[in-house]
């Protein structure tokens, strides 16, 4: 209700600030006699964290994660799974002089209008801090996809401008910007670097593609699974836009294009991206999201300060120049937990046999 | 769960099929004394009502609202209320052809392998009369929004590949298309026309923008003011893609020109499109969503039959050739109920003064 | 969250008033495929009717049910169903003079408190007749809880004082007050002639037993079985308390007395009433309810009216003198809604096999 | 949807078990600026706490209470506020022996029955110590209510037959049994005495009651204040019955005893328990709880391993005699959970002024 919960059936509630003791996940609704262990959060974690790139901040956040409840002798009980990743201790020295002004594209001046007051250590609940507890929540979502045989894989499709030619999901481990093509990967290195000198930051586009999914997932009306889908890709922070398939571009195509003629080996063409009528049709599911540039950029920019007035705001310090790396293991969690959360809707309301 | 309730606390829940008795909605968590009669719907069940047009289909839906509960002496009481629109008598006897085939591009494979059948007749929940219940819904919605002075317009931004050049709100409902620009409105007459010489059907782009939002809308994390109005966009039928204020494009822009600077007298840009963190800022709220052609054209087309096998389909009758006129009211209406729900949710965590 | 759903998976939302055109209830979550027709409500319907005995009011409810959605020739679709009590024409007339007059025992106090108004005419929301959509939503959750085989009997244990000496479930549907002891419903009829002579009303108890409930329903902590049945028997209008199994007596027991000691052949008492730590044990599940006399009687009485001045009130007609009687089917109702969401909740998070 | 969470819009969800780190509660919906520290948690938790009492066992919990999330510069921000009370190391040998065979009057049984094992080393989430967490949100609660002035006592009123004869606020807290009333506490306390030299334990009722209510917290049908008073006060363990007002009384009594007559002073008499048609009235709230004796005692008892086969079982060390005192502040924080849940969404609903 107050916004901190995602699911029906595995349901996540996340909690933790960025300059509080920590971030962490509640997970309701996972089914017992799944094994579990510290261990199993280490590859995904990591994936997630800055300091991964040469271009990244150079914080060093080890991000492990504790397991604080739902797990009895390695294995799930049915309990919540409580998931707690500490913070490090974090020099809040060089914030205090935003305690009066709003940074530009950030989420200071809406928290301040809501609540009466702003996170100016960190951003708060609105922090990318947050995002580690998703994606520790997606590896036990995966674990409850992986009997289905359902998997997630998320890459960087554009950023800063430059497309992958083609997807080789062999290659996205293979580089900093996780991207599926090995020459389009070097020219988004480029393009960071390039943005790094003029104190400028990137957006891109991830795209996400789930295979193995089998038909029936999703239901119908409101809580159709690419609805699901794009509200859970929307509520990470940068992101400005979702689509499924053809997405916009089925906007311009005729529906002669766009019908994907049906064969007894499957769909001829995939536009309609694995989802029909919100349920999916066991073909490949492909989802697309809309990064926006990182609002935090060393130039000096134009803000108000608590009172209204005008300021001149010059940020500091080492910053990211794009948050679609990192987005990917974000959306892959994301989209994970939506999958999870159907999969066990889909089971309970199938007929008795 | 099921999938057919939306929101929280204005929590609406739709039900009914293009060919049973009729379509409906129960809204529960609808301040009391809020006056309301049948004539409060006359106009926007119009607007989503087919055949307004030269070139839809002749059905004569004349879509009457029936309050069934919740208004007591011209007043909502607080209770739940229901509101119900019959079918007119339909015809089943042109469906009986499709019990054995699968329409590409429509949700009857999908609805197959989930439930064990579909619904032939007319699609079942994936109909668009579906739709007649969230418009309806949507006029009570924009009554809760009436006090604070929220407004909600939704038009075409795009169609079959015409776009509107300039936004003009007075254009919109002089012509048929909703185009909020007239020469672009003619242009886009004369591709559906193309479109029905050729037997296919045509997409396109619906905006909507919401003026008089205060900053303070939405809730941080999950349930944030974009990732709802993206649910609740993608759940509508044919649409497969959304996007906020600067949506895709801001995947290309530099942090520098996607900042929105903060003066006194506002964000000199909206890139934002209104929503920062989550959380309306009071700018303007700016949404953009990709419509699909609609999937039922009348040149033949491959497809399977319920035991899989290879089968031509030809689908008889007269078609609309585009869904986007008519999604411009849901997408209003849509947007409303999440406005509505996120305006009592605001309240209800609101200090006490 | 306004309070009129109930459940989880099998979720149903109840609409309408004693006064408007009727009352009714979305199930929203039975799975698809279970044959449905209007003629599966005909008995239930009628056990809930007022008129049936010699004593009640004669009131001439049929109480037929329509079905508005969710079945398709003669099946559950797994889409909402809707389904919906017409009210006779009621003669407004007696009412009016209720318009600023509070009656003592009843709701038109509290929901004027609340929303400002109260329907004067028949209590709106709180009127006994509500119970007939929950009656009909019971009817669709024993379809559900027929295959596992779970049955669940409601009966009057004590009315007016008098008490049943020993249960004999082929004595329920012999007698008016559905008691399963015949001699015992013998006094409780005269009970209620005695008090009709004292223009006064009668309380009692209800007792529910569900048979072939298996062990595993129910969720821990805050959604035990026994906490949703305390809370489904509490939501019925008249209810002033609840147990389960031994209930008030365990408070005097001591442990020893207390425990069920367990034997390869099941528990050798059953004080815990088939529930421990919230989950069914197998065993016969027991909850007895405690029923307020009803209000409505033809004595002055003392209250206020709208500008909390002193007021007499002497209520006109033919009122009932129990509500005993028919809240027996509207409690099997409840128990088989809690039953039936529990069962597939179980369903949904049961470990893939 | 798994059970561990409660309320709508104050929604806490717990955590944790006896023998893992800790157990936790997740606060989603509490207002910001609301002044909170550790030290806020002191006095509920130590009367929460075990060995408080020369007859209760001596372990030694002392119950600290750390915020992980939530208090930003010593005031709750809106966002989820998490409380976290780690177990102190305990000595997991005794409990070795539980691991076949079922403790009768537990959830042994019924948990394995449900997820295929039970935590045998403590009772995971059927273990008493979870309600340390809802003692830890019923802090919380009550900082919502104070402004309000809605204040909440709870106490003993029963304790192995003893009962109090009169309530005197007063002498709550001078005695380990929480017994209003001082020359009752001292038999209560010979009854416990009495019981342990029998190697029994003792049940219970422990009443609460609430001052201060406006009228109108509640919401109609389902979600009664009552109906939700009931599932809060029967989730906690122990509770075998819950009842309101004049509860299984109100079931002998005639309508006219029962009626409370309105009065400009208000209601003469206080049958209903503060509570009509599920909606407060103003008067004072009155709940009573049946509280089972503890199902752990010294003496033999018959059970099964978990093959089925009979088994005796002789729990070896120290037990609390009677749940009771420790479930009066445990039933304090969860009446006060509800309030703050039905103060918020009655704040929600309430008409703009």
């Amino acid at each position: 209700m107050a916004g901190n919960s995602f699911g029906d059936l595995f349901r996540i509630t996340t909690f933790g600030e960025s300059h509080g003791p920590g971030v962490g996940v509640v997970i309701d609704g996972c089914p017992s006699r799944i094994s579990l262990s510290t261990e199993d959060f280490t590859v995904d974690m990591a994936r997630r964290r800055p300091g991964r790139h040469a271009i990244d901040t150079p914080r060093n956040e080890t991000d492990q994660v504790e397991i604080l409840s739902g797990v009895f002798e390695g294995l799930t009980t049915g309990a919540p799974i409580t998931l707690f990743i500490r913070n490090r201790d974090a020099n809040s020295k060089p914030y205090e002089v935003l305690r009066q002004l709003f940074r530009p594209g950030h989420a200071d001046y809406t928290y301040f209008k809501k609540y009466g007051h702003f996170d100016f250590k960190g951003g708060g609940r609105a922090s990318a801090r947050e995002t580690a507890a998703r994606v520790a929540a997606g590896v036990v979502a995966r674990k409850i996809l992986a009997p289905p045989r359902i998997s997630i894989r998320a890459y960087t499709l554009e950023l800063g401008g430059v497309r992958a030619g083609h997807i080789d999901f062999e290659q996205i481990e293979k580089n900093a910007c996780y991207c599926p093509d090995r020459e389009a990967a070097q020219q988004m290195e480029e393009a960071l670097l390039k943005a790094r000198q003029d104190k400028d930051s990137l957006g891109g586009i991830v795209e996400v593609r789930v295979n193995g999914c089998p038909a029936g997932l999703g239901e119908p009306v409101f809580d159709k699974l690419d609805a699901d889908l794009a509200k859970a890709a929307m509520s990470v922070g940068a992101v400005k836009g979702v689509e499924i398939g053809a997405g916009f571009q089925a906007a311009r195509f005729r529906g002669v294009e766009n019908n994907d003629p049906i064969t007894p080996q499957g769909f001829t063409t995939n536009r309609s991206g694995g989802i029909l009528g919100g349920i999916s049709n066991g073909d490949e599911i492909v989802i697309r999201t809309a990064v926006k540039p990182i609002p935090s950029i060393g130039q000096e920019q134009n803000t108000v300060n608590r009172k209204g007035q005008p300021a001149k705001l010059e940020l500091k310090g080492r910053f990211d120049i794009s948050a679609v790396p990192r987005i990917v293991p974000v959306l892959e969690a994301m989209v994970s937990i939506v999958l999870a959360d159907h999969y066990l809707r889909t089971k309970a309301l199938q007929a008795d046999n």
